[in-house]
């Protein structure tokens, strides 16, 4: 076992959810070895500038509505690369396997015999509430969170929603510009038009902005907020205010280029476990 | 906005699920710059080796009905040494407000007038199941995931388990204790015998042990597996023999020594986002 990333090998690696330090450490030294680095729309640019200079770069991003790429385009890209012998790194914003794609992208390259290896990052449905001062679990407030996406393709999961909206922490990715169809449902559902609201726009970055309201009036409130943006339900918001007391001080970046080691230059190590 | 760590102030710090490089960045950086480690049972050894020779390292890890520490005792612990003016990191496993009273110590840190911030981790939640080759969401079997503990505190919330674990994935966590109960209360409300599970042990180690089964037969296939591990209930466990081809090579570690950096003694960088 060595710290080298494997030719013709493709790291799925979770980016994290905004602020570029919250990559792990496992998928920063795999980015730093990347030939080729296939990257989504919210991956932030200082990441890509760890990437080797040399390794090309290729967007695949998605804007709501708008796909550069086919998913099965994607996978192919994938698959066409690794068999080149190249080091592949496929870069998405936040953990890969929350509704990012990377079970496809897996089962793709499997087909296609290709190695490759997930490497879990950050998910942006529990560190962009943290960051806003909102923990999707509080002992005595909320005991259970779950995690969907806003597009609505299934009425019948909007009762389950409800109902855990009522006993926990709802967090809704990719849902703000269904905002007031979810705010109306989970009412007609049978949660309180109380119940508290945050939706958070670029969290975990100095340009983070939070909106904070019930399900009766958030559509209002957030309604010059312009997407990707989180939505949190519940109780839990409430504690944002007491909570956020550090958010003055936004996260500092790290200043990667001093940190920068040139890894596939070093010895491998195996520390023992 | 600098690098440095700031005396007096508390790091609450995710460590990530058990692989000790998928910590992240800028956790690892202030790790390496803490003056005082505060830590729990489930973090990895490796990382504790990241903190200065010099550090204070002091457990209060709990272990399943036996705390080493109140956590009232664990809030005071950590003002105490803000208050000595120590640049305190407080790491936990996995993501500090995924069950981790990341939520509580912060309360109490802003009611005693001390700086923190929260520094999110990667979720065992998520990333556990992933590295078994279960992605938790995946586009046509499972547009919802739910997190919930073991604990079956509120009888009344084990039916929105059962509604979720039909409609999508259910991540039991500390729940190995009650896995008897819970697969027989999940069928008594609703789900099928047949549901999947996967029970992961020492995920994304050297040493993950996996045992899948179903609602019906987990119980006995399981009763060897010993604490801690994650329950995984819903259709993804059906990928797990696809995406865990990958897992005949675990993830290799990243010698930490080699790649050590005194941030300490470098010069602050300001990375505009």
């Amino acid at each position: 076992m060595t710290t080298s990333a494997n030719p013709g090998t493709v790291y799925l690696i979770g980016a994290g959810p905004g602020d570029p330090t919250l990559i792990t450490v496992r998928g920063l030294s795999l980015l730093r070895q990347a030939e080729v680095v296939v990257f989504d729309r919210l991956v932030h640019p200082d990441l890509l500038d760890e990437a080797p200079p040399a390794a090309e770069r290729i967007y695949v991003g998605k804007a709501a509505g708008r796909h550069t790429l086919s998913q099965e385009a994607i996978n192919a890209l994938l698959v066409e690369q690794a068999r080149q012998g190249r080091v592949v790194v496929r870069l998405k914003g936040g953990d890969p396997f929350v509704f990012g794609r990377g079970g496809e992208e897996g089962l793709a390259l499997i087909e296609a015999q290709v190695r490759f290896e997930v490497v879990p990052g950050v998910t942006s449905a529990v560190s962009v509430p943290a960051a806003a001062g909102i923990p999707v679990t509080h002992r005595g407030i909320a005991p259970i969170f779950t995690v969907v996406t806003g597009h609505l393709e299934d009425p019948a999961a909007e009762q389950d929603w409800a109902a855990l909206a009522r006993a926990g922490t709802l967090v809704i990715l990719m849902g703000l510009g269904r905002l007031p169809q979810i705010a109306r449902r989970l009412v007609a559902n049978g949660c309180a038009p109380e119940t508290l609201v945050a939706v958070i726009r670029a969290g975990t970055t100095a340009e983070q902005e939070v909106i904070t309201g019930t399900l009766a009036d958030i559509e209002g409130r957030a309604a010059t907020l312009r997407p990707p943006a989180i939505i949190v339900v519940g109780e839990v918001v409430a504690l944002r205010p007491l909570l956020s007391a550090f958010e003055a001080e936004p996260a500092p970046t790290l200043g990667f280029p001093i940190e920068r080691r040139r890894l596939s230059n070093q010895p491998a190590s195996l520390s023992a476990s």
